[in-house]
């Protein structure tokens, strides 16, 4: 199935992709992560993207997320997303040759959740590399570095 | 993999399911559609929820969505939710039986998409036998009947 003309700059990013990361957060204790990313499609206009990490040690699953990433006909991108924390996100951004950059515009929380404010992206390919960070407002803390990773692509198209 | 003691009431849902659903809205012609929906857990408090429908002539994919539905301490339902179309949205409710009945709490829509202002869900499960209705409230139009689907669970634990 042909790639939609509209995400044909995002092709790059298509595959399964694996690898680790390191996360901190002033309210938590430092951690490493296993984690896989997948970004399909389906012949329209936006990626489908889903996202798993487990523990190093015993491979318990930690966090997760799901969505989709648009790429408007103006090129601009747009990221829904629903974590299993109870939060739901829409972000936009910009591609820069192979990076991606998002701030979100709203963050839903539901009654149970541990509070998000804002989250930014960034994410790089390069080759068979992907590399992201990820900064997080929440629980009270300002706008602070939480999370970074870098995967290798272990499959083609996802 | 035990399935998780807060969301062992939603038990009923796992699996695979198939099946055919009508649409309808004041601002569209009528339509059908094929859909698989699937339910999943990895031992944590969430359901992961994952939907495609498809054109019943050529099977060209039509609708998404993705998610994780969460079942509180209490009993409460909160259904975090991504959409192709440009909507993020969180759904609260509740569990009667093995009936869920929500509603959005929040929808987020991207600058570019239809704007969708509410839904509500209800959706039952009888045996392997899975009936949902939606109602939207969207594009200037009041909450208004859009879908309904009957399918059959093709395979246990997604």
């Amino acid at each position: 199935m042909d790639v939609h003309p509209q995400i044909q700059p995002l092709a790059f990013l298509l595959g399964t992709w694996r690898g680790e990361g390191q996360g901190r957060y002033p309210t938590i204790a430092d951690f490493a992560y296993g984690e896989e990313i997948a970004f399909a499609h389906v012949g329209k206009p936006f990626l489908a993207y889903t996202q798993r990490t487990w523990a190093l040690d015993d491979q318990r699953p930690l966090h997760a997320e799901t969505g989709y990433l648009r790429r408007t006909a103006e090129g601009a991108l747009e990221w829904l997303l629903a974590h299993p924390t109870g939060i739901a996100e829409v972000e936009l951004g910009s591609l820069d040759g192979a990076t991606l950059r998002l701030r979100s515009v709203g963050v839903l929380c539901t009654p149970t959740a541990k509070r998000v404010d804002e989250l930014t992206r960034e994410l790089t390919v390069d080759g068979d590399e992907l590399r992201y960070e990820l900064h997080m407002a929440a629980v009270g803390e300002p706008l602070t570095f939480h999370l970074s990773a870098t995967l290798r692509r272990v499959r083609d198209r996802g």
